[in-house]
């Protein structure tokens, strides 16, 4: 894939007009569902909003697919952005690249590796918590026996379900609620992988270039320096 | 151990008719527990089907048994088979094989290890979370006292015990039913285990080929190729 | 440390009749809290067996700590044995090493390394939440507002606690009852660890020798067999 | 950055006054909220030196920022510090640096990195989720409908949130309380991922040396070697 094909220089420009859709996306919904003093056309406005900006994916998809010249085999590879299509709750996951497309223009280094799924696994988090929060909410609000009468409810129940703690003191009772529930523990059990295993591949890279520097300095001040070593992950020449 | 052994050749036969009987068992059990308004004769027939795919099992385990020559060891050795064997409720994992079989007729390419782990993960989750919500539910749904009015409050409880989330709005009462349940619990730990365990491994593996990129081709572009390194983890030479 | 030291000597004649006794402290426990209808006297009699083994144990700590010649170090250097002197509870962890002991004198290979620590693991995770449903209905049974009223409500507790799932059905609501119900939760945490950490080594050994394979045996059948060796980590050899 | 500059020579001069200062601080604010049997000028007291311990930390973050002359590039350098000024709850962290910069006077080896990241993470832990379930029941205890009557309550509540086990037998109602138990979620997730990662770490260590002796030594006693090598991480040499 060279770096000037139609479907990159696609995807260059329209990087930001869809990230902005993403987040006229999440504030549309998130005020038709929050705002219930609103007068009814203002809550119709956000909802237009919201179905314009999935009408804008579903083309951005369209084009991609056409221009990538792939055929079904797109579908398949690019699974992410059908998911992210069907299911337009997951579309807030764009504004992560928004914010690495931002770092890059104002030329700052890319983040480490560890600092990179640090961050985008809190973002993705943050977005999709309060995406299905407030899906979950919609559903269980009006519910007879319902448990989130307010949508700090429903963030609270988010946050007990996301870091797979589970109070069990708010839950959901209604089938399409509990429907987007499971979606959101299995975001919780992507989460916990991302934290340990960013984690566990930081420590065992701090063990390795202590090994490696006791191995090579040994008899200089390689022991205080192995021992400073595990301290901060900076480069071996600093 | 030769790829044209008895014992291969009969595991290469087997397979696809198996896998159906898998399939039979499960779909066989799940009539008999969920359709309360059929007929008894029909419901008999789903039992029968669902013993006749467990006897076809238990001869296949002899058969194999008999053709690898290993006498008592085999048990030890085929550890999961015998588990499947004496614990039907496993059995529905061998319809992983059967995806596999499918992709290697169809001439694909084997997935990455990464990806066959997360599919193996969530196919054997998906189906023993049903075959434990079907179990648990017909154990309970008749017990005094019961939480699991629904198959739907059975399949959210199985959902929030895999993800170790455990709201606790739906339990088990019956002492079967909660055996059934630790053992969905230790499925959920191992779940957990997996999912955490190849993001762990794939982090460490995209920092290693990162670090290797950097080492070689520095000087050229290489902070760039190794900072877009870490968005896939595709062949070196790509 | 030589291996035919006093120190030595001294663990390898006490390590049967010392685990022995581990299995007699849990067993006498067991008895003198669940058979509440046996006469007092044979619960007098299984606390005094407990006892017994307790004391039994702290000799064996005064005698390694003379033989040692470590002086008050060897309080830091063996903490674990220090903890399990301490708190009695923890002491089953020692039929661990009994089972070791008996495989090597059948002469069996000892396991490999993640069999190891999946069976550890899932030794002294039984043996744990064993003892502590035990000392945890021992405290809750008698209490007002009690939520344990058998003990199988306590194994119960335990289980989803070990596997920090943590319904909440059932809960502790002694001082006493919830200091122990801690305790099982760090055990939680730390089988977590053990099966999380056990699978992702695996998976990056794995990784590995498919990685070196497909390097080395490139041209020949490598790809084949690379994609071979993530189903079995047996040696590269066979 | 040389070890005799301004900036260091502040931090080792400041390093034990203010871990006690953290001290200070935590304990008037334990006090303060636990002692509500004081007379009123007491509970002032204590809030009075809980208040001065933050302005002393907020001169040191002052002086280092000046002293490093790094503009505001310092403040996201150092985010922990930026985080522990704004957010007092997690100033007893630096309490672990009393722990090091103790151990590094007494002349004692500085521990090995596993061991290293057990002890941060357990101190941590005990230390934030003292702190938490002190802010939380301060928020809690009069609020009408609180499931936190006593301290203890609270205690429990922290332990079962620390573990992401959460019963919900216990949990925070008001708004503040629930905001608090979502940062202390945060920390059981990361307390989990330490442990997780610890052990997979290990794992992976002990397993590599493990593959390097068998390989070197085959032919001597490489397999007897190799195996006791699991039990313990002891250096290749002794």
């Amino acid at each position: 894939m060279t770096a000037d094909s139609p479907l990159n220089r696609w995807e260059q420009r329209t990087e930001v007009p869809l990230a902005l859709a993403s987040l006229a996306y999440l504030a549309g919904y998130a005020v038709h569902v929050l705002a219930t003093g609103l007068p009814g056309v203002w809550r119709d406005l956000c909802l237009a909003v919201t179905l314009a900006a999935w009408a804008l994916f579903a083309v951005d998809y369209a084009v991609r697919w056409r221009l990538s010249g792939q055929g079904p085999r797109f579908v398949r590879r690019h699974w992410l952005d059908t998911l992210v299509v069907l299911l337009p709750l997951l579309r807030p996951l764009r504004i992560v690249r928004l914010y690495e497309a931002v770092l890059r223009r104002r030329g700052e280094p890319r983040l480490s590796l560890h600092a990179r799924v640090i961050v985008y696994a809190g973002v993705s988090t943050v977005l999709l918590g309060f995406a299905g929060a407030l899906a979950v909410y919609a559903q269980e609000r009006g519910a007879p026996g319902t448990e989130m009468p307010t949508f700090g409810d429903a963030v609270w129940w988010a946050c007990s379900t996301l870091s797979t703690v589970g109070y069990g003191d708010v839950t959901p009772v209604t089938p399409l609620g509990r429907f987007i529930a499971v979606g959101l523990m299995a975001c919780g059990l992507a989460l916990l992988g991302a934290v340990t295993g960013s984690f566990s591949s930081w420590l065992i890279q701090v063990f390795a270039s202590e090994g490696e520097r006791t191995g090579e300095q040994k008899g200089k001040h390689g022991a205080e320096r192995g021992a400073e070593a595990a301290d901060g992950t900076g480069p071996p020449g600093s």
